[in-house]
């Protein structure tokens, strides 16, 4: 099945400084030209993007995907984006979704080189298959990301902590993984502690506890992460953010990357070294995830 | 003068595995739609780009460009660029700059998500008025990089050396440089060396003798320090590459940003204190620059 679309937003010709969007959007097939080569998206990655789960038509956590896209933008000096215009943008793509699993993502570019506007699109297609992460798991290498745990506080103009379009990085680490014989990667500080991977969070378990690294050290702080903690603390876990040196990570019972589409994919190996997979807690966590969540 | 054109490269339709361009290409006006929304260049700055300055329509340094775009290729596991095909459409697009100072950006992007095949254009457009910049110099701050001196080497999936699409950071360096009150920046590495501009490389003169750092440290290989160089060799200066703390900064005699488009720029301050201006030298210079270089 190979449907996509993409619901282009219109800049509202306004002298509203917080250059919107208006409330309608042209649907068009995203295999046709929409984008000039003006755009600084494609120039220079200038922007910063969502991925959104979409199952059986419903958009999943829609309200926290807004919430990081508002705090990329500012990051990133972009306008602040209209939250309820994105949000009716999102029903409209999702109201066109089949059944079964499908991917909303939310571009906001910084717009046209020499332009006035933002530009803004939303495009939707079928979530790839990830059956087999789900239950089989991912084998993982670890990479380091060049960062030592403090720079993102200290450095702010490095834009850690921003989900941008400049994604370059995080595409390589992915080869690099495959390069290594393995389907993934956990970025790890310059100074030896757990991050997150190139497109997930990851979350470590100890017996009853659940702890992922502290989003301040520049990580993504993951819509699928938080909405895993507080099911998993519904369920009576005890979750925490920490500071985890990497050798947390082969110490722990069990280990998860969780990221919105794929969802909880179990670590099954990590720098060649086997990792215990908990199939039935991953087999229920995922059950969770694909249930409707706001 | 707002005069804008692209030229967009023709996939062609063949089984080559090095996926080439035909040796056609269409010539667009750049505001026109001509990217689709699921080019991987707009949603994740997954390719590499160019720019190229010309002067009275000669293209300034297209084989140094042309192999920093080859080197660019490989370290991101991008199809090798067809060279001869790329020359033609620079030649094609300087044709039609009209006199004076113009840029011609060479882009090449992933190409489509799920697609086959790259995109590749070209743009041309008149070169922002450097004069300024040029005459009475830019003040600059250091910002940290984040990285250190020996990370590019050790983690290549960072990208380190090549000139990618994601360049969020290098717009962020920028726009912060200017809320500090001054122009341009200059990269340091965490551990206190110097790297270079988000758009340019350093040049230092102490005496007789020219100082840029060590391009192994990942930093881009600037054709226009390279082509500065050679000149200034021809003049009996002594040229050298080195590993430069941040210090060496504030000793130097002069120093200048050098980039393609607005050439030898002389850095007048440093993070709020002044440095000299070598005006004569910099006019000479930047005569040099302007010249036809090949």
């Amino acid at each position: 099945m190979t449907w996509r679309f993409a619901l282009v937003l219109e800049p509202a010709a306004s002298d509203d400084p917080r250059l919107d969007f208006t409330e309608t959007f042209t649907v068009i097939d995203a295999s046709e030209p929409a984008l000039s080569v003006g755009e600084l998206s494609a120039q220079r990655g200038d922007g910063i993007f969502e991925s959104i789960g979409v199952v059986d038509g419903h958009p999943q956590e829609t309200t926290a995907h807004l919430e990081r896209l508002v705090q990329s933008a500012r990051i990133c000096d972009l306008t602040a984006p209209n939250v309820p215009q994105w949000r009716q943008a999102i029903v409209a793509a999702a109201a066109r979704c089949p059944a079964g699993e499908s991917v909303i993502k939310l571009i906001l570019s910084r717009g046209l080189d020499h332009g006035a506007y933002p530009t803004a699109w939303v495009t939707a297609a079928p979530a790839p298959d990830s059956t087999a992460a789900r239950e089989r798991g991912v084998r993982v290498v670890t990479l380091d990301r060049g960062y030592a745990i403090d720079t993102p506080a200290r450095a702010p103009w490095l834009l850690l902590g921003a989900k941008t379009l400049s994604y370059a990085v995080n595409m390589a680490a992915l080869r690099e993984a495959k390069r290594r014989g393995a389907d993934d990667a956990i970025f790890v500080s310059s100074d030896g502690f757990l991050l997150e991977g190139p497109t997930s969070s990851l979350i470590l378990r100890s017996g009853g506890r659940f702890v992922t690294p502290e989003p301040g050290a520049g990580i993504l702080h993951g819509t699928t992460q938080v909405s895993l903690f507080a099911e998993l603390a519904r369920r009576g876990f005890e979750t925490a953010y920490e500071t985890l040196p990497v050798t947390a990570l082969a110490k722990a019972d069990a280990a998860w990357l969780v990221s919105s589409l794929r969802l909880a994919a179990p670590v099954a190996e990590v720098d060649g070294a086997a990792l215990a997979i908990d199939a039935e807690l991953t087999a229920s966590v995922n059950e969770y995830l694909l249930s409707p969540r706001d």
